[in-house]
């Protein structure tokens, strides 16, 4: 067992989150639900967002330009890194030079491989690569909750073998209520193409699609109910986000949606033949497992 | 004013409820709950989910056998065919010679420009084709609820002015709840396949394609959490029932399927062009009015 004084070396007292947005937001008011005792500094482009984010407890302080973010950053024990994957790519490298030898930095971006990359490159040995499956289709602190990660799975790329740290901000993270799950970068991002991606971008295509359609006519949406509503309800999400997830995950997205052009262009031309039967099959046995 | 024994003649208070499952229990529960005092036989080729509507309170009574049919089809002031589209065409012919003159037939039909034209041949100026958009991903009696109707639209696509007891049903609809709209048969159709057919018929590709791709691993599956349990859960659909769909509205639906095809590859295409973020602001704005 170590001693007390060596023991807190690894205590994550100081956390500084960037990116208070809906998920950053949402990390800050977990902490505390979750008993964290700590200091939590704010750190985002938007001024409004930081506002909103100091104002529902998520953060305790803001850091509001450069030389602040600085100050926050060399004391931060856990930095967590919680912007769209292209504004985590810039985070890492500017964090480099400040951040303390025994600091933790972890992230909550949606693609892995190339944000593991440069984790690796930047920071070796102390960077763990994160992302929490949980969102809504709207951002923005204003909208952060404590318990969003609850039940929600907490998806880790480790880089190398768990370091005390990051074992304590694991161990935050299952207090979230978050089911932790550890896979390999690529094969993060291949999957999340099909449960997570895929989704989104086919959500959006019919969202444009039916906008086209039948956008000036509000009677005929209404008539689609709840059916029309829940397949639709990702064409809210915002373009910043997911073009980050576009442009670092291509080639797997790409597969993804060619997969389903067919697969559609299959039961197209299939609507009277029994092969329609055996789609409805596959697709509720999806459905019962 | 008419007097009380004429007006007597134009009151439904025999209804006959064809196809005791979802949606047909769920007309039986929805007339009790708005104070319907009359009499409700159901009649179904599944003697389980008749057995079910009963238990409920859902029907009165069930006739099981075409003898029975027949007695409780010749009292009957109003008949509501509740059965998937072909069934419907099955047994618009069947009752043909045995309602009463006076008496409603209608039907709750997903399509109706082939129930239309088997009414307006088999039952001129007697029959109301109707299309309550309302439904869950499984169906059967036993999720039947008097309440399935509130808040959505029932669309009715006539056939000729309205008569006396086909306003009288239009009364009873309106107190399940449900928004009464008019449309032609044609438009029903071709609006139906944007709001209600792609979306489901999109669900079962999408669900069925996700099988093949990661069915066998559930953590996968569990990982996609809210967006793609929404994105799916019509995957649970039968087929019974969408296969009618899909014969008698190949047209329209093949339409829109291949209309969304090719906005998934356009979407593909523009993964890292500024493309991208006109569909998703078009998504955007189908969302936000």
């Amino acid at each position: 067992m170590l001693g007390f004084g060596l023991a807190r070396m690894f205590v994550i007292e100081r956390v500084v989150i960037v990116g208070t947005g809906l998920i950053g937001a949402s990390v800050g008011l977990a902490l505390r639900e979750a008993g964290f005792q700590g200091s939590i500094v704010g750190i985002d482009a938007s001024g409004s967002e930081l506002e909103a984010a100091q104002t529902i407890g998520a953060v305790d302080a803001v850091a509001l330009n450069p030389d602040a973010h600085a100050v926050a950053l060399r004391e931060a024990d856990a930095v967590v890194l919680a912007a769209p994957v292209l504004a985590i790519l810039g985070w890492l490298e500017r964090v480099v030079p400040l951040v303390k030898a025994g600091a933790l930095v972890t992230d909550v971006g949606s693609t892995k491989v190339e944000i593991s990359k440069a984790g690796e490159r930047w920071l070796p040995g102390r960077f763990l690569p994160g992302d929490p499956m949980a969102g809504k289709e709207s951002g923005g602190a204003a909208l952060a909750e404590a318990s969003l990660f609850k039940g929600a799975s907490w998806l880790f790329t480790p880089l190398h073998d768990a370091t005390p740290i990051e074992l304590e901000w694991r161990e935050w993270v299952a207090k979230f209520g978050a089911k932790v799950l550890d896979l390999d970068a690529e094969k993060h991002d291949v999957m999340c193409a099909w449960v997570s991606h895929l989704p989104q971008y086919l959500a959006t295509a019919l969202s444009a699609l039916l906008e086209d359609a039948i956008g000036d006519e509000p009677e005929l949406k209404a008539i689609g109910g709840r059916a029309l509503r829940e397949m639709t309800r990702l064409g809210s999400s915002p373009y910043s986000m997911w073009r980050d997830v576009a442009m670092t995950n291509t080639k797997a997205v790409a597969d993804t949606l060619l997969a389903l052009e067919q697969r559609l262009q299959h039961l197209r031309e299939n609507l009277k033949t029994p092969e329609l039967r055996e789609e409805f099959a596959r697709a509720n046995q999806f459905r019962s497992r």
